[in-house]
């Protein structure tokens, strides 16, 4: 198993940012013997609210439980953004994920088949892999959402009834704003994980990935 | 010498954010006799666009000068930001430079004294460190500025004539707005270092800090 | 709470060496009230045999552990070495750990104080631990031993029965005497935690640290 | 460009070590389109005494060098071992740079070809790629040695002459036996590279790798 700590410049947020990244690399054991890898699985991990890259790591036996399972994992940073975009201010945390993807299996050995690529995440994380899983499915064929945050899309439309600033900063319309946007109709938007899956019935046959709560 | 690569939970950006720290601690050379250290004079060093919290540790000899130095400096990332605030969006860079301070402080054996407290940056940064070394003078004695980006607070009223998104994403109207905020009346406004100059010169002696370009 | 992952140079070992710190160091939660810090308790954490510095960090969740207790925890790799010394070949990780204590303080706010200073360790490392805290009483108070390798001094002598290289290489007569070096006597040196003990005992009142296994 | 801190777990040396990689992987610059990349061609660059895997990375620009020329980057501690072999302690940190190279290759996206693959060193570093380069010849087309440290191999035998604890500790006899086992007749052994490129004229043609001083 080996451990990195990668920067590199995202295209994307046109600046260096550092990731993690667990790959399943050298499952010998004490025997000495070499085990031919194939291009490894791997699981996008998005964390959640006020963490970074660093969460999965310090927080979890994440590093411990891939190894078991031989699954190469990759843990960006979401700078508190929720993995989406807005265009109003230029950022794009959505084409992000589709570019960490690419960018990553340029770097590592991993699978490019959509079967062996997976998204999940925690939280805002959760958010972020349930609706990039739904915007990439030729990407992803598997989500894993963990007490994800999903009721904005449908209640920020209700905003005026937030605080401007309320005690808990990140929760307040000023910065939910520079999160999602124009809140009128993001409901009916592709920021609504509904809408998304509705979408993506019409697509051709086994593109919906499957999803696990 | 040591370097340190910190992740630290920031209140002002409400998120874990890494810096690099290099601490001048064991100047002791090869005849093994340990030397008294008095708490280090520290450099808060602020890179430029497109780069992060790596950038000075990667592109320059940094550690090598500061160590000759007996200089400890500490590197945050910038995120585009130009480490100016933007009450619109609630983000506040500035405010994070402030923090920084009392922060770092609080891990490591730091002089907590103005005279031994610089701040300094490179293009990007050079506008980070002129500004901020001029709005909290308390903390900053000396301010260095490399190549400093300096016309925007006076040329951004007249961002109308700029592409809305440009070749080069971050210098478009839409990021810059997202950055500095209303652009009316920048040009009077504290992120003008122009401004913050002549407030001070009101100022009690000694408080303004010394400049090198 | 701040994770720091340190590079230094060792006067002891002689050369650039990483280590891990955890500093308790922004205990504000999120009402945003700073809080005055004193020098920090320490923790020095050693990890087990086949593992390094990364160990405590990816293995365990004792980020949030010593947050909690508002603890710094100090994590040195010991390089499959029993954190002790052999003067056959001129390497001494017992005097690594001593120096450690005096560098770390150098760099962080750390108590200086012998009761605020503990050292502990898993396996391998909690013979480092218990070795070490009876080595130096003087720099620690309290010892914790997990699972810790304590029959080499006594069983080393007899090594001769032991195959030169074994199935997993470590535990060879070859490598053990790199280690410990010459192991006659062994019982009866400071490298036995019980000779350590005996000695302790007539020491001045007090200096003997608690140990917790 | 990225920018890797690897730690992973070695066969040869039983523990976790830590190394750094650059990946020449994100050329894209600003005109946002990405470049199909071909597996990178990849130098193994070996620090000097007193160092360790950091060295390269704060001490030069090699981050800059290597993107220019689109070279992968891999550079391994070698805990001033001169990265030869010792059968005496059981440790082969001639045989860790092999397995470097293969784990690399498992972990990254490398050019598996002989001519694709570099090794380089300066001073204790330059010992290590220009005797590993000769003994490894079937991985490394070409060998760089920079200030190399080449009189050991011919004047060790005559050790007798040097003091057991110099005032600079690695280049005493015990150190230095303890790196490279029993000096008698090291002039003859592989552990001379003008014993080795000697073996090497009788292997097949174009076997020998190119050597730049």
């Amino acid at each position: 198993m080996a451990l990195a700590e990668v920067n590199f410049f995202s295209q994307t947020l046109m600046r260096t940012v550092p990731f993690y990244a667990i790959l399943p690399c050298d499952k010998t054991g004490f025997d000495g013997k070499r085990q031919e890898n194939t291009p490894f699985k791997t699981l996008y991990l998005l964390h959640g609210i006020f963490g970074n890259y660093t969460d999965w790591i310090t927080g979890t036996r994440i590093l411990r439980w891939a190894t078991d399972y031989g699954l190469a994992v990759i843990m960006p940073s979401g700078d508190n953004r929720f993995y989406t975009y807005n265009k109003a201010n230029g950022e794009d945390y959505a084409a992000f994920i589709e570019e960490l993807v690419y960018e990553t299996r340029d770097m590592f050995r991993l699978s490019h088949d959509r079967k062996d690529t997976f998204v999940g995440g925690l939280s805002m994380g959760g958010y972020g892999a349930i609706t990039n899983g739904l915007r990439y499915p030729h990407l992803f064929s598997r989500i894993i959402g963990l007490s994800s945050v999903l009721h904005f899309p449908t209640t920020l439309e209700t905003m005026e009834d937030m605080p401007e600033t309320p005690d808990c900063y990140p929760f307040g319309r000023t910065f939910l704003s520079t999160i999602f946007g124009d809140v009128k109709n993001l409901k009916e938007s592709d920021k609504n994980p509904v809408v998304q899956a509705k979408r993506l019935r019409a697509a051709p046959a086994g593109i919906l990935p499957q999803l696990r709560r």
